[in-house]
């Protein structure tokens, strides 16, 4: 029996020594590496993390005290270490998640891989174990460099400051990388303290510290007194947190496991604050990882664990690699296009137009925030700005994209990749909020292309609006095989048309990539002899007013889109209809609006009905229901209505 | 004609000697007291500027170089400088924006008074004017030390350190009040550098500083050179600042209007990121501004300029005061129930709790995400959080009420107050969009109470539910009469039930305080001979499914909100409907999705439409349409079809 197949939780891990904490650790990273390279997933972070997550365990005792891991696919040493070795199922449905996750384990707090969220929780914890009177508890927050540069931290940070006798240990995990290697002035300084430990600063200086005293309600005047920092804290480099009141310990070698032990207990004697600073590899310990320039191996699918490889995917071009083709197109022809990417040049497709172009890329660190309003800023300077994240992601800087970008009617463009199902990740990944929260922002255009032609025909509909924001998404993997218009109406494309035999005519809205399957549904249905029509909308927002008059010519109006179900197209279709008075029965189809379990793709597009085979037989079934069946319950009502009074 | 009528733009500034300055400051002063007196206005942020913004139009050049005023409130005196005297209508229809306005002057940048993102603003436009070579324009930035707790002021300057050779001057008022005083490590670390000033550091010390050059496609490496700091700056205590690589000058007396200029000369000097950091004094020169302990008259109505008394106004208890009250009656029952309030402690009327509770109240600062976060956590460590904002700013924590407190199903409550058209704002401060986004958020309920005791009655309902987080939103004022019940179907209170006379039975579906609004427009349907229900949903999510069978019952269904229309209650009723196959009409009222130019709350009302008089109008027209014409459109398309082809 192996060493690691020895632990089944925390307490195991307490009575091994030295030299058995070390083999540990190489039995680990060998297990890490021959699991993930079957399943694919993150390997690079959690190579990186061994001895940190092997000294967390030892020195706290989850799940009485509590570890917060940020942007939770650091975790997979954790989830070992707390008994759970069996990785064959990794991110498939059944298996484990590929996040913390609160259904497998108590030793898991946080599942929301969102980054830059771990010290508000933290935060929070602290605040009702004081309360609570729950002192003995810890609470340590896990969070990358790369996860500091999001504004959240800094709110946070500002707070566990705030709350001198309030002790929460924060360690950074500092790879000095997020995907790629973390950028901006945090980096710079995070850079410096690795370099100046040691150095002693000579110094002796009287620091007058009069506080400004703000009383309110009695809450913060201690608080703000608590924080006032020591003389010499202030004149040590690591100024920049100890200015905000928050101790400072490090930096710490991360891969020595008993430094960082050393330091978290240090750390937790301390009774308040305090920031663990450990240097760490991402990759640590697997070659083709550590010399991975463009990310570690941060995460992707299957590979060989000889060489690091992985396994090439079938598939034509993917929907990213299609835009950030055309991306470099558009720049060869357009100076005044930009790129701007959250921490994620490679994995958005922006990386050959950074090549290509290398003084109009902006890489804003994890800080989605920040990418939108400068974004706005940018276009307020004269130039076109594409700012490229994943869907989900995008959710961060809604209140941007509304009262920055769309306020002040800014051609910015949003290119939202991982739109709808994306599965593994689980449901903090899935793309299936944005066509609702785009619908609510005035002046905004989406472009939903359903192949890969359209995908580079709207970009450049998309880029050369010059009045206002417009957004195009598209979802993660191989682009479905084009499909060709039979026909437009207005802005819309026609796809098919069958005439059908028994009088009932179905109009289906397929939008987006949903349209190859949309197009199989609309021959199945026809087999019925059921008459159909297929529209592609192309955009869908704003809706091109011509639909009405299309529905007006159909028994029944079907929308299918790969988004949530509420507020997205079909709820906008729906109004549109309403507006023009057209009151045709709708049935709408997507996501439903719950938090998905990880799975597949394909096997949760079965589950939630939106294949081929079950929109044709949902939509089969509505429309005999409305047109052989006097359905129209409220025509009934009031005519049954009518005849009870006469 | 005074010194102040003599300036029509910033080029009559330039001619003024200190003397003139002196008096300009002392003439801006009293016409701000004499015109906010009249109208309401945000005073003290402007009294505390004054100085300020006359230095800034001295020492640049706008609309050339860029002023970009963070929370447009403080920007009155800007608007006076740039030759905008008319204060009359300030706030108001036809009169002066309370924000700075693209439409008003071409000084204006940015509208949004949404804070933090100044910054952001900035960093766009000091790279757009590099790119495109425009290099003699200076950016300058007007941030408060309230808003720089806000997250985005972090991502902001972490990239604007990053960009060395991008000059960005951040001019930092800091009156150490946002609304209240500012707290947190942030305004201890501020507090420090006031006092330290003129404090030399004798120290010398040979810093290494091994940049760790990351190479990204060229990008960063040369930035990242470029920030290295000094060995000086590293010691001094505006170290935080520099740590990121931007330069610090200060503290200087913001009412020192020479001081000021020369620093703002210097820092322009410096053609890379600096820090200007200006300490002035909330309500400066106006004694009842400069005493009033609670938010230095920060903004209100109306109020008497010789004492500073506001002048009361008509109508009963406010919404805000009903919701304080009860959570105070709450607060004495549930030792688990804590408030939260993202720096408006009054605003949101906690204060009495904070009062009654001082250990179970927290005041995060500008921080919206961070407030979300950090209640997750809280209420994960066993306690209720109530976070109380402006529904227009929970747009900022959509991420973390889907991500975070949703996704993980904890029972934290949001109080949204100033929910609806707030009218004299501007589109900024309009609370429509939660019932939108909160509508996505799975597991979320949320409540809309129709008058004040509906809103007591529903925020125990709300604090009641243990196992996700609920909603409720309430709009700015004083509280509609109470409607009581006359019946109940399911969770839904029934308002009022009319008999018709002509067979057509309208359903209206009265959602919050519209529902004054709506039981009049029902007497007037119903005097038409229409059958009328009017019924209140009270939870608008979930909505109870037996408003189906109600729907059944009627010839239209009809639903009237003060909440964008899209995605809002009308699209989820409609949904509700379609998914239980019943095809009534439906008609929604509420909001335009627009951005609604600032105006009073009651004229806006009258121009979308959601009076008694219009909804009447409106639903009279619909309803005669659909029952006395064969309206239904796909039956009848069917219908025809079928003949055609018989």
């Amino acid at each position: 029996m192996s060493l690691l197949e020895s632990i089944s939780g925390p307490g195991d891990l307490k009575r091994l020594d030295a030299a058995q904490l070390s083999q540990l650790a190489e039995e680990i990273r060998e297990f890490l590496v021959q699991a993930v390279s079957k399943t694919g997933g993150h390997l690079g972070p959690n190579l990186g993390a061994v001895e940190l997550t092997i000294a967390l365990h030892r020195v706290f005792d989850s799940p009485h005290d509590k570890f917060l891991f940020d942007t939770g696919h650091q975790a997979y040493v954790h989830k070992l270490l707390t008994g759970r070795h069996d990785f064959d199922r990794l991110r498939r449905r059944g298996g484990l998640s590929g996040y913390p996750s609160r259904a497998e384990s108590e030793h898991d707090i946080i599942e929301n891989s969102h980054a830059s969220t771990a010290l508000s929780y933290a935060d929070g914890f602290a605040k009702a174990f004081q309360l609570r009177g729950e002192d003995d508890r810890a609470v340590v927050a896990v969070v990358g460099d790369g996860a500091l540069t999001g504004g959240m931290c800094w709110e946070a940070l500002n707070n566990i400051a705030a709350g001198a006798d309030r002790p929460v240990i924060i360690v950074v995990n500092d790879n000095g990388r997020s995907y790629a290697p973390t950028i901006g002035g945090l980096a710079s300084h995070l850079a410096d303290l690795r370099v100046t430990q040691g150095y002693e600063n000579a110094l002796s200086l009287i620091k007058k510290t009069v506080p400004r005293a703000p009383v309110l309600g009695g809450i913060t005047y201690e608080a703000l007194h608590g924080i006032k920092k020591g003389i010499k804290d202030v004149l040590q480099p690591q100024a920049m947190f100890e200015d905000l009141g928050i101790k400072y310990v490090g930096p710490i070698d991360g891969h020595d496991e008993d430094a960082v032990e050393r330091a978290l207990r240090r750390a937790r004697g301390f009774g308040r604050p305090v920031i663990v600073h450990c240097i760490t590899t991402k990759g640590r310990g697997y070659a083709p990882a550590e010399n991975d320039d463009e990310d570690c191996m941060h995460g992707g699918g299957a590979f060989d664990p000889a060489t690091g490889e992985f396994v090439r995917k079938k598939g034509g071009p993917a929907w990213t690699s299609i835009f950030g083709e055309e991306m470099v197109a558009i720049g060869r022809e357009r100076g005044d296009v930009v790129g701007i990417t959250a921490a994620m040049l490679h994995p958005v497709g922006l990386a050959p137009f950074a090549e290509a172009f290398p003084d109009r890329i902006f890489d804003v660190g994890i800080a989605e925030q920040h990418a939108v309003t400068s974004a706005t800023g940018l276009a307020m300077g004269g130039l076109h700005p594409v700012v490229a994240v994943y869907a989900t992601f995008l959710n961060r800087a809604f209140d941007q994209v509304l009262m920055d970008t769309a306020l002040h009617g800014q051609a910015v463009t949003f290119a939202l990749d991982r739109s709808g199902v994306t599965g593994d990740d689980g449901p903090s990944h899935n793309g299936m909020w944005d066509m609702s929260i785009l619908q609510l922002v005035p002046g905004m255009r989406v472009a939903v292309p359903r192949d890969g032609a359209r995908l580079r025909e709207l970009l450049r509909e998309c880029v050369a609006v010059s009045d206002g924001p417009t957004a195009i998404r598209y979802p993660k993997g191989p682009a479905a095989d084009d499909i060709e218009a039979i026909d437009t109406v207005g802005t819309m494309d026609v796809l098919a048309r069958h005439d059908g035999s028994n009088g009932a005519r179905v109009l289906l809205v397929a939008v987006g990539a949903l349209g190859t399957a949309v197009m199989e549904a609309a021959e199945l249905i026809a087999a019925q002899g059921i008459g159909v029509t297929v529209v592609d909308p192309r955009w869908v927002k704003p809706l091109d007013p011509a639909l009405a008059g299309l529905a007006r010519e159909h028994s029944l109006v079907a929308v299918a889109e790969d988004n949530g179900r509420a507020g997205a197209v079909g709820d906008a279709v729906a109004r549109l209809l309403r507006d023009a008075e057209v009151d045709a029965p709708i049935r709408t189809f997507g996501i439903p609006q719950e938090f998905l379990d990880h799975a597949a793709r394909g096997e949760i597009l079965v589950d939630i009905g939106l294949t081929p085979q079950a929109l044709a037989r949902d939509i089969t079934e509505h429309t005999a229901r409305i047109t052989s069946t006097e359905a129209h319950a409220p025509a009934e009502a009031s005519d049954r209505e009518t005849s009870d009074r006469d």
